[in-house]
């Protein structure tokens, strides 16, 4: 039930979401920073050629390689609210994981995780019907599933009988809700604020909200995933932040897994 | 290296060719006559939705599913000349067949084979870099690759390591230089001439070609697939006439492997 | 303020609703008996030849050419629910009839109406900021946007100086509450009712609900358009049910309108 | 005849060839320089919002803005050879110039001229039934037409009543034959070369290829327009180079057209 799991701190951001000549993060330069990558599937970003080329620069980086599957809106960059049958819903991400899979079983990396992209992710917090749907194909792959805190999904994973990995986000706003808010409303990101709350997370497992108020993020104590918008204009520098952090708390927390280096 | 093979004459269909609400051949209708699907993988035909509906379909009527990967290509049907890089068209094979492969493992079924669709198809014969590209990607799904008799493409798959399956087309006709005729510039397909056809093949080895010229297709005995036109409007009678002729044959060819129903 | 307008009871359905090699409906049949023909402008369904086929087609027919753009949406038929920006939205409306407008230009058609697909149609209804985009990207065509009675929709032509032409649908039905009702719930539609409820709606300006209940449709004596789902398994009879009603109600609320052949 | 064609020496750059989130070269900070933009039209790049963007950009630099059709091949940005019926290919030329028209309508400017891209306008260098195709839908907009100079494709404009306005490229090289090289194979671009090349073309007539021999553009003292890559990573640099040639030269040859400012 945990095999796949992070065994320490951990960083993970969105990889390959360019699409033919168009450009997105900065790829390559993050990749030393970070431990995940989660690889667009070709339906809100990505194409075969990225997809490989992703996969290959994990392999290099000793970065593990997940799929990031996402609503089929490459115009909306898979943000955007579509209606999907649970049907489809099931039969797209199937498709999507399973295509970047089979590239994976060619360049003999295994599958690592599934992170749901975007609306995606939001579509299955707002509705029980399609969180079910998404997670009966991730049960497929049989690798944890990433997303933050969530009763509701952690129990339907057990379920489903894959993992669930827990995540925070240190670049964007919590709200009084617990829940995360976007970019252009957040504060800014910088590296000390990415390096801070990192540092908090890990090794109080408490955050701070917009208003500034502290809760428990309740991971008491098992290790969890970072994550960072590599779509963010300050990524490379907001990832060296969170990095440092992460890595002064595995070697407190988790000093045996930390003999090897984090990727 | 014969895993996977035909032990018996069989007949092969392209199936699952719709896209959303659009419809293409009586797929329903069709398989109770077939042995082989060739299911298309969304890219010149087909969406996620519609393959697993023809996975089960298939599993329903005990037809094997094989992957049918196509040019990018909707509005052509994946019939269309498009220029691909070798790369590209290496990582476009993978994607696709991978995407139907994942919904097979979480129905259970095995991949049975992989069918190049129309023009990537052609791309294949006309250019030795594509047809290699694909061979790679197909290389790694381990299963047949279905083609008509050509030398260059049956030494790469050996050199690959994975078999090579031999076809025969009933319902169009053959060129002098042993080239398939696109359909609207063939003979009229009957079932009678579906039948006559199939016997010749499967009992004789031999054929007639466009100009009534008799030619030998060289199995030399092995057992070989009958690719029916599912999109052509009168498939459901071609069929029959085929699916007569094969069992025919198959009694007097194939007796012990005979004594299991056809499908 | 009403140029444009029908000056008698016509029939209008959905046309050019291919793609590529996928059919729909039975176009070329349906044309002689209809009087307005909605074409699919690339969005939900059609492409660039299926457009300019289905003007030709138009023009043959003496049937008025007019635009029917839908959500971006072609696996759904732009009958799902997709979250789309005001100003996207003003935009993707242009693009669309502008398309078609460029191809009625080249046949020296004029464009006739405007009438937004399946779910654009019930985005406008739900949601004022959308009707107002999608309604000031038809004022730049000055041509009159088709939809059942709606005060405020009737109201915002008005405003920007577009005419508004009133529709009745004689194939499905309409709850209490004056909505129209899917296919799959409503009562089969055949020819003899689409003839009663034609005569009815022309004649007495009243229906009856799904529930038996009449109402009044409001129209106090105007010209208005009846719309066929030419999707429908049996339009091909409905119509003919529909063209006699419009017919007799014709000759006998516009006889001088009526001299003229209806198409 | 000669209605729309360039008065004095001017710049065009192709514009608006993002998609969704996704940029591809500095549009606005290009605008300043250039007189005539290449408006992508949502097949190669571009979609509506994009296209709509970018005119009011025009609009805002007094910069003229034109038709940037391309092949249907977003992955390959319109640069792979795609094979197109030519009956398609007049009707999807129509429907992209359409679809921008009606965009300028509602902006209230005019539309300058239609550039076909990339690959659209070498297949119509390769193929005269694509180039009469491609023509044919053009003169629907009365607009001139750009292409670098070609006696077949500016007598067919003749034919069919449309303006030819003759181009130059400054960033890439001419082969011996003639032919434009591909940015990859071309010597690199610096601000300087773009100066002196425009400077050549416009003061004498004449370029060098290559191989650095001698040859005359033919244009015996007409006005042209000059091309710049606006992908190219140093575009910004290359622009003021062909920038302040053009200004030089307009007020050398073009006198009292160069009254006005450039843009």
């Amino acid at each position: 039930m945990t095999q796949g799991l992070a065994t320490k701190y951990e960083i993970n951001a969105d990889m390959g979401e360019g699409f033919g000549r168009w450009k997105m993060g900065p790829d390559e330069e993050l990749m030393p920073f970070i431990n995940a990558a989660n690889i667009a599937c070709g339906f809100h970003a990505g194409d075969p050629t990225i997809m490989l080329k992703t996969i290959r620069l994990c392999k290099q980086h000793g970065v593990k390689a997940g799929a990031h599957p996402g609503q089929q809106d490459m115009f909306g960059f898979g943000r955007r609210k579509i209606e999907v049958d649970s049907k489809d819903m099931y039969a797209l991400v199937l498709y999507q994981v399973g295509a970047l899979k089979a590239m994976l079983d060619a360049e003999g990396v295994a599958l690592s995780h599934i992170k749901p992209h975007g609306e995606l992710y939001f579509y299955m917090q707002r509705d029980t019907t399609i969180m079910r749907a998404v997670l009966e194909a991730c049960a497929t792959f049989k690798v944890p599933v990433y997303a933050c805190q969530n009763e509701q999904q952690e129990a339907m994973c057990k379920e489903l009988g894959i993992p669930f990995q827990g995540e925070v986000y240190v670049d964007i706003d919590y709200s009084p809700e617990g829940k995360l808010i976007p970019v252009a409303q957040s504060t800014t990101a910088t590296p000390e604020l990415c390096y801070q709350r990192t540092l908090s997370a890990t090794m109080t497992d408490h955050g701070n909200d917009i208003d500034g108020k502290e809760f428990c993020f309740g991971f008491e104590g098992k290790p969890f995933s970072i994550c960072i918008h590599s779509d963010h204009p300050t990524v490379l520098q907001n990832v060296k932040g969170a990095r440092q952090a992460v890595d002064e708390a595995n070697r407190n927390r988790f000093p045996k897994e930390s003999e090897v280096a984090p990727s």
